[in-house]
This record gives C-alpha cells, structure tokens and sequence, in this order.
C-alpha cells in the first residue's frame, strides 16, 4: 500500500505490460460508425500528480474521443455560469437505469435524474447556450478546456460530430421528449448539434489528466494559482462523478476502483484522487454498460498498488 | 477548513444548538405505529475519532430504533461468511427508485440492486440464516454488533419488531415476490421477522459511532488490533453506504455531506470519515425520501466546519 | 358462412379431429404442480345453443380444471351483491402487462386494471369475503356455479388448492402489496385461500356451456325463467371479458375468434355469442401468454364456420 | 329495447337536447393550439343505416378535425396493401397505458402495441409512405376516404397540421425513438408531416358515418357493391377499434357503449354497429384520458335506447 513517486512511473508500466497482454475482452462502441473504426487494441495511462508532474505509459498521447468525459466540463461551465440554479432543471441521483433510458424522463416529467445521462447533459447544452448558435457555444467550451489543459490545440473532430448526428435518434427522441414539457430555451436541433459536437472533442490522457486537475485542488488550478470554481463546488462535481459518472455501472466504479470518475463510450476514463492526483485511462473495448473494459481493470489495479481510494486511508 | 480536535466539543455543541433552534420540519416515519409514538424533537450527535475518543452533544444517549442502518451490520456479517458470493443475490448498484419499491426487482428477475434497500436486505438476511431459526440467527447479530461496540447491553425491541410484522404487508410482498423465482433458501415468513428484528435493535449515537470504527480505520478495530474484514472489505462497504446508504436521496447527501453513511427511517444515520472519524446523529423527523432531516443538516454543517469529505482533502 | 343447427355436430366433430391431428405446440402449466400431472393432449368442446341444446365433441365431459374460469362467476356474485361499487376496488380496462404484473399495481396504488387478472380477482374474492371463512365463501361460490349449470355435482379439486398455495408466493406478493396500500377487508391468509380454492374448481366442457347461458340471453337463464343478472349487467360482464379475458392476448383473441371469452391455465375458455350460445372447449396445452392452444384454434375453426363473431353479421 | 327506424330520427332529437342542456364539462385539447380555438360547446351526432339511409341531430353538418380517427383509415389502406405484414412492425394487443407513453416502446423494442396509439399511426405512416413525399401519400389517403366517404370535398386543415407540427415534441420523440431500433424506411420528418396531415383532415358527422358504412357491412360499399376490405379483414378492424379504439379508456367505451369505435382529440368518435348502422358524434370537451365526453355520454344513451350493443342480442 506504500509507494513513492519515483514507483509511480514503474507502476504505470507495469500495469500496460499487464494489462495489454490480456486476451481482447468487449467491444467498440458500434452505434456511432466513426468510432467503430478506432483501433480497439489501443491503451494508454497518464497520472498528473497535485504539484503538476506527469507519468504516463501506453498510448496516452494518442488523441481519442473523449465523449460523455465532455459532460464535467459542460457542467463545470453551467455551474460557474448558474450556479445551483441548475439544479432546477437536472437532478443529482444516480439514475438506476441504462444511460440512455427515456422511461426515467416520463416518470419524472423531463427532468433529468443528473448532468451525465444524456438526458441531463442536453438539458445543460440548452441551459449553457443561451440563443447562441452552437458554434459559439463550442467556441466557449473549447476555450474553457483549452485553458483548464493549458493546450490550446485541443480540437473538435467534426467526422465524429456529423456520424453522431446521422445515428443521434435516440438522443433526438430524448431532445424532443424534454421539449414536449416545454423544457427547452433554444431550438432542439441546435442543442443537439452541440451536444454532438462537444461529445467529439478529441483530447489525450495526458491533455485529459492535466484538465482534471483543478478537481484534486479543491478547485484551484494551482499552476497559474486561479480559481477554477469554489472548494465546495469541486467537492460537489467529485461526488457527482462519484454516484453518477459510469452509466448503470456507477456501483460497481465505485466498489472496485473507488475514486470518482467519468467515462465516455470512446473508451476514455478520467479519475481524481482528491489532494493527491488526476488520471486519464483510454482503451477502446467497452464493458456491456460502456464503460471502458481495459481502463476500469487498469484504475482498479493502479488503486490496488497506490492505496489510493477515498474509502480508505 | 483547519480545526483542532480541542475543537470538535465546540462544534458539536453549536451544531446542536443551532439545528434545534431551527422551526420543525419533516415527519416521523409513520407506517411503523410504534416508531411514531416517539418524541419527534430530539436531536443527537456522537463522533468518535480514529484513535477511540468520543465527543458528543445532544440526546446522544438515548436509545433509538437504528431500523436500515442494521443492514450495514447483517452486509458485513454475510460478507465474512459468504464473500463475494453475496453478490450472485444482491448486486451493487445504486436503486435509483423509492426504497421500497417492486417494480425494480420485476425488471431484474427478483435480484434486488443493493444490499441497503429493503429486497436486498431480505435477501441478506435469508443468506445468513442458514436454516437457523430467527432467534438464533438473532443472537448471531446481535453477538456482533456488541463485539463491534463494545457494548454488551445492546438489544432488540421487541414491541417495535411486533409493530412492524403487523404492518409488514409491503416488505411480506417484496419477500414472497422474491421467493417467488425460486430464490429463497428459509421460509419466507421465518427470514421476514429475522428482518424486522434486526431492524429493531436499538441504539444510541454513542454505541453506533464505536460499532462504525471499523470502517474508518481499512476494517481493524484498533481498540483489540483485531480486523473485523479486510482492508478492502472495509473500503467496499464504504462505497456501498456512499452509492446505496440513503434511498433515494444517496446522490443528495454524497453531494451536501460528502461521506459514506447509511441512514433509518428511526432518524439515524451512521457516516465514516475514513481514517480520521465515525459519525452518528440521531433525530426522529424525516425528509420526503426517509433520512432523517435534522441529521443530515447537522452533518452538512460538522462536514463544513471540519472539512471532512472524502471529495476533497 | 350459412349452417344450420343439424350441421353444428358436424362441424364440432370436424374441428376436434382436425386439432388432435395436429403435433403438440405450447406447454401445460408447469408452475402449479398438480396441474402439470394433466394428460396433454386432450381436447374437448361444447356448444349450447340459447335453446337449450347441446352439442359437443372430443374429452367434453372429462373434468378439468376451470382456474381463472372462475373470475367470471365471482365477479358475477360480487355484481350481483354489490352493484358498481365493486368499481371502486378495481378498474374495468385491459391490463396490457403479463397476467400477474405488480409493477402496474404500484403504478396505481394497488387498484388492479380489471377483475380478470390475478390481482383484480383476489381483491374480488376480499369483497365477497365479507369476514367469512373461506370454507363459508366456497360454499356460495359453489352454489351459485352449481345453479347456473344446473349441476350438482360441481366440486373443488383440493389437491389442486393445496399445490397452488405451496407455489404461490407469487399471488402471496400481489396480496400483501394491495393489502400495503390498506385495502383489504379480510385476512391476507384467508383471501388466498379463498382465491387458490375457487380457481380449483373443476368442470367439463359441457358443464361450462351450461353454466355461460345466462351470458347468451342478456342475464336470462332461459330453462327456469330466472334473471341471474340484468340485461345491461349481463353485457357489461360479456365487455369485460371480451376487454381482458385472455390476460396480454386479450387483443390477439378478439382479432381471431371476435367473440368475448375468458380463459385459464387450466386450458379451459369459455366464450358466449351473443342471443345465439356459449362455447366451453379445453386443451392443457398453452401458447406464451398463457391460453390454451389448441382451445384458441378451435374457435376460431368454430367462428369462420359458422360465421359466429361479434364484429361482423 | 325494441324502436323502429321511424323513431330514430327522435331519439337523435331527444339525445341531442339532453346532452346540450348539461352543464359543462371536460376540456377541449389545449396542446394544439388551433384545436383549442373550436367552440368548445358544439354537439353533432349522425347514423347511418346499412341501406344508406342517413340521421343526423345538432351540428352534424359541421367540419371537424379527424384526428386519431383517420387512424382507422390509414390501417385501412396500410392492410389493403400489405395485408398481414404489417403486424410485422405493429401489435394488436391494448396498450393499458396513457395514449402517447413512450415507457411500453422501450419495453417491447421500439414496436407499438397497436395502429392506434400516435406510435403504432407514426409506423403505419412510415408503411404506407413507400418512398413518396408527405404530399403524395396524402393523396393517396384523402382519395380513399372521399372514395368510401363517396364525398370529393373532404380536405386537410393545413393551419392544424402546422400547429401540430410546432407543438409536436412529442410525437418527434416517439419517431425518433422508433428509429433508433433501425424500424423506419423514410426519413423522420417526413413521416411525421404526413402523421400530422391526415390528423389535420375535416370531416363532418354526416361524411365520417358514410365513410364507416363498409364496416357495418362486412367489408362492403353497399352502395356500389365494391368490397374495400374482405369480410375477414373488416371484423378486425372492427376488433382493433373496440380492444384499443380509446387509449386508456377502451375498456371503459366497450362497457358503457357496447361498440367497436374510434375516438379522436378533436371531439370526434366513429363507431359502427355490425350489420346494422354506423354512427359519428362530435363534441370537443374531452375527458381526462381524451375521449369525447358528451360524445361518449350520447352513444350511451343511443346504445341504451336502440339495443345497439355486441355484447346482448
């Protein structure tokens, strides 16, 4: 359980050698046809220590598409933006229910069980827009990841965006559903293209790791000494990441890795250890509720070796 | 944030003062006459550090009925006898719907989603009843919640068990629904009052902060250097009272607290710093989803003033 | 289209050696044991004619059991005794969920869709219960089938009673859930009893002809000058059976055989023809939501021979 | 019981006084704008004879809009054409839930329950649209229902179907969702153009019961001895209208009224009598599941003077 830093570089490797050496387990996401053509062998791991070190291993500079990963930083921005004004029109409980499932949203009349099902991330799509088009709202949340990664080549994958679009029925219906409660301030259509479009961004676990970084400092982004959000605001997105942030597999994150975390159905994971560190894991192949098969293994071994877990000491 | 622990009497006390100063809010649980019969306006509070010292304020004292945070106690005991083949019964998985509800288990073939709803409590106990009879299986209980506490004085309520089988038809329900797909080992009615039993054991907010402190230092009960389950035992029930401890309010007290806790429809709720404290507050009032309103602002409050949260450091 | 009576045996005999012809498709029920004993591939039909006639074919004077059969005569002796108050217990609309659902219960309260469905017919049989034993209920249950078949000879099959309350934790659900919501008058127990014991009647073919004439003639039973029921009551239970007689193939039976009928998983249906006969015919066999195979085949043999539907002239 | 056809118009006369001279009560649909601009407080009703003799009470000369009613048209002309593979895409089962939930489409797969609930007429669309444009198809469909109408002035309210369309949230939600299991051969908004057209179509009492007319009789146009449907096919139509005719409260309508019919938001109800008559009534106050409430309360009255009912002879 007690291990320095200088390990940490050989735990890394360890881990990739470890975990790349497994027979192919899962598969690519296959509803959205531009992911389904990523190499689904690929992984990669990368570690930002508190004071702003980087260890990684594996492929964490290969850019991929960080999809539902996008949802923190869209809610970091509405919260910064409405504070808990928000919280009107999305909830905060876990969802219980498979991650694009429409029979909450009818029980509960449109409103979204939390920020990081669809359902709810669309809700602060429309609530962040504000009559804008999407590609200025893209513009602002570019920017915002941009600042947070101190990497200003971080880009939209346009290819991925317009696939989303042409295979985004379920996602229209579930658009369409919460504007049926006269929930929705801008047009459906432009909501969802945004929502397509911040779901594209592509980004690496090490651009990944860093952007995370400002929730291990309780809000602050200690390399430039700014104030991301407040402490109690940080707190809150770990503890949303923590019940909510992998889908119908939250519990079992929790259990076996113990951390907060977020995944995106490109395989990308990003995990904070509060005081400690942010970790970006990335491998394609998904689990059956779409979390990423080899990146859960990875973390939950990574835990094992660092101690590292907010259940524990 | 930085406090002494010659604080923490101080904070208790005003914390006290300060919530029952406040207008009353909330209902007793009702369902169960017996519970209702109590005075709706107490309020108390126990820490005990890791080291063993307790501090408290208020009626932390007086006996109360601990109802589901037993369930954190019968979860530990099936865990040390059966492992990680409880999870082939009960899965881990945060309900996302009212604690007692059937139509989850409809959906899921009569395997309840966590060990923390009723379902899955019953489930837990026919598990460790073993062909024992409820008083016997009792007796196993209680033997270990005393050994936990410290405390051999700790009992049942027997008028408060009586209360319950009398006005049990949802839980009877949720139990012949399960057995129902061939799933129970015991006589239905034989694990149901076993159920009730164990839910009527009575406590005070001193007894359940020594009986938790297991699970603020990796599993070790530090005062007889004997674990009681194992680091990473210790670590799992944590993320299960995190995900699954209050309903269906568990996002919103992992939001406002920040701690792993378990809560009763009696009023109490038990939380775990780890490493550092146990908590537990005890008022009868309850808020729309079942946890205790009082507690779990006093909670927010201790979690304020001492920084104590698993969210960030 | 055109027959005449002369043809009608004809026709009978015809259709049954055509369906015994036929390999064995569906199953007996398998889930209450005593029924599963049944010789399967049975079949036996009746036909009585608004005079009086009867004509029948194949195993139609082998008893069987009449199982949810049973619903229609209950529901006819609490309309007889209490009006449309019984509509304040339990709805009159089609359920459209497997036949012994518990989720739409929770969805409304625990009224039940309709009398047909086990839940509906339970909370029948707490209404005519009236604080009597179920000995005391069976007694009038049996009487009243016996009048209107004129047939004394109709008994409970005890051993079928005893299997299904063994396995009937499944129905034990449905009670104890409505019973949650505080709407039974009598004993959980004793309503079971009552309910296991009345779907544990057994008659023939010809016998339940007989005893739907009252349904043939607008409430009239012709052969002693007696109204069972009103004109207008006769009807609303030819409605109801039409509407939910055949549990989620209610619309299936209406499409094919356009007659109101009810079944049971028996094998048994009854089906009335308005102003011209009731139909009884049997097969243990059951298709996938639970009515008899071949019964279904037979009738609509039956319906396209001699032009016999509701729907058309 | 017994009335001659002399008497009809009278009792059409008697009807129509009585219901008019009642207070108030129910809603007009307020969810299409343009529907709720109707004068809330019209009543028409007209029958039409198997012979073609036409009756007619109240504002039967009035245009309306059809609504679901042209439902029963376009399964029509979808059975016509493709006879029973439509069942393929579309149920024949009730739906037992609200007449536009989503919640039984995820359960069954993106397949509706029937042609007349909005999803299983958004299917039927798509069926029938076969490449063509919205406006093609609606030829295609206002052709035939002038042809059995023998009427050419019946239109489309294009103002209606506008404001369909910008209120249609949910509806888009629903085809969508229905396209997102891959179910849809033509693009999504054109299905849902055409939905919304033969919705919007106009139709008076007096040209709805003449376009019923070869329901009553088996199929055929008596008037020019065409067949529009086979005898076999017309009593399932027959069949669907009475099992889902009326959302949630088709088991209501065949209780109180005896009939197979079909209702539409905009007040309207066509119902048919086999063998004898059809019947159109209009009324825009609805109840609380949708059906017109002194639409509904006159054919109960109709049914009761005339003996009208398929449940009693």
């Amino acid at each position: 359980m007690t291990f320095t830093v200088e390990d940490l570089q050989t735990i890394l490797d360890e881990i990739t050698l470890a975990v790349t050496a497994l027979p192919a387990e899962g598969e690519v996401a296959c509803y959205i046809p531009q992911l389904a053509e990523v190499d689904p062998d690929q992984f990669g791991i990368a570690v930002a220590l508190a004071d702003g070190q980087i260890f990684h291993a594996g492929d964490a500079q290969t850019l991929f598409s960080i999809q539902s990963i996008s949802k923190v930083f869209t809610t970091t921005i509405a919260l910064r933006k409405f504070g808990d004004d928000i919280w009107k029109r999305v909830g905060r409980e876990p969802s219980g229910d498979p991650f694009n499932s429409i029979v909450q949203l009818e029980m509960e009349c449109g409103k979204p069980r939390n920020p990081f099902i669809n359902a709810g991330a669309i809700t602060i799509a429309d609530t962040i827009m504000e009559g804008r088009t999407p590609d200025e709202l893209m513009e602002e949340i570019l920017q915002f990841i941009r600042e947070i990664a101190h990497d200003d080549s971080i880009q939209i994958d346009k290819k991925v965006a317009e696939s989303e679009l042409k295979t985004g029925d379920r996602n229209a219906s579930l658009a369409h559903f919460m504007a049926s409660f006269g929930l929705f301030e801008n047009a459906v259509d432009d909501v969802l293209w945004a929502y397509f479009n911040h779901c594209s961004i592509t980004m690496t676990c090490e651009q990944l790791a860093k952007a995370a970084l400002f929730l291990v400092s309780d809000g602050l982004d200690k390399s430039c000494g700014v104030n991301v959000v407040s402490e109690k605001r940080a707190r809150r997105i770990n503890s949303l990441m923590m019940m909510c942030g992998h889908y119908d597999g939250s519990g079992e994150f929790a259990f076996r890795v113990g951390l907060p975390g977020k995944s995106g159905v490109g395989g990308g994971i990003m995990a904070v250890v509060p005081g400690k560190a942010s970790i970006a894991v990335w491998s394609p192949r998904l689990d059956k509720v779409g979390n990423s098969y080899l990146g859960t293994l990875a973390l939950e071994m990574l835990t094992q070796r660092t101690g590292w877990s907010v259940f524990g000491h």
